[in-house]
């Protein structure tokens, strides 16, 4: 057996793999199945760093990257709550905090405490980083949904102005972007 | 229409939703279902921030993640290659070369080059970061087939001769880890 806190490190690994079992309501571009959040991760990773450039204040994107890695290891318990679902967003934080403790309690102390801070640093928005994490994180789905023919938009009912309020932070977030934004929503709801 | 640097970018970002479906030959930890490079590469990131304590030399986590989120992009073309096939390794370089060119040659230039630059990192081996990156790339998919009671391993028939040569990397770059490492080995090939 490795030491404990190998072992712990391991153990946290191995959880995490049930990332990829978690699914979201979003499909993939080519429409041939729905997205999971572990995947969904990493395309975000991606997305951090080809848009940084639009973030309005300087950011540093290599911390981002920190930030999205860990941003949607609740689901594992939580599940992926979906955007558009009203009721179940009011219990959202109240599951994902459940989760948080269980999940990065996997860890030693000084790690868990590194990654939970993380965590909260994205569900807070106070600084530049989590605000962009939190700007792309809804420009990705719009991508997946767009690409895919309507997605999660049109298996959900999803209308006009339910997508204009889930994107508006956009329009401050990453303003050079924003027109984009209108174009894909004219063209689905026009 | 989005100005042109833009429509790269969304050209480059809906070109990388492909990595979702590339399989590798490793199996998710509970065996439902071969994983994909995307999804991987996630994983790996997570590798990164958890255990870069074990690294041999002082490294920068987060330029690790940037490497680990470009690293597998090029399977898009060439596809991923098993590492324990002998006959498709020999063709990998030439034909991940050209799915560089062609990948990131979907960005503007400037973007282009530093992509490319971290993908060019992560093969050459040169810098902490990449040896890094590629120990874990090569530490992760041993959990994979050790939890999932054997994966690829027992699938192609890979001996113990096999695992100890991919994994000799490990003993100098992850020595802490390494224990471990002989440990799977020993249950799954004793």
């Amino acid at each position: 057996m490795p030491n404990t806190r190998l072992a712990q490190q391991i153990a946290f690994l191995v959880e995490a793999d049930k990332l990829k079992n978690v699914l979201r309501r979003t499909p993939l571009m080519d429409a041939s199945r729905l997205e999971n959040s572990a995947e969904h991760s990493w395309h975000l990773a991606l997305t951090a760093v080809v848009l940084a450039e639009y973030a309005p204040t300087r950011i540093d994107v290599r911390r981002v990257l920190e930030i999205v890695t860990v941003h949607d290891l609740v689901e594992i318990d939580a599940g992926d709550t979906f955007a558009y679902d009203v009721a179940a967003n009011q219990t959202k934080t109240d599951r994902e905090l459940v989760a948080a403790d269980r999940i990065f309690g996997l860890l030693a102390t000084d790690q868990a405490t590194h990654l939970r801070e993380l965590w909260n640093e994205f569900e807070e928005q106070q600084t530049p980083e989590s605000r962009y994490a939190h700007a792309i994180d809804r420009l990705q789905p719009l991508l997946q949904n767009a690409q895919s023919g309507g997605g999660s938009w049109t298996t959900h009912g999803v209308t006009r102005g339910d997508v204009l309020r889930r994107m508006a932070p956009l329009q401050t977030e990453l303003p050079e972007v924003w027109p984009f934004v209108l174009e894909v929503i004219e063209r689905f709801f026009p």
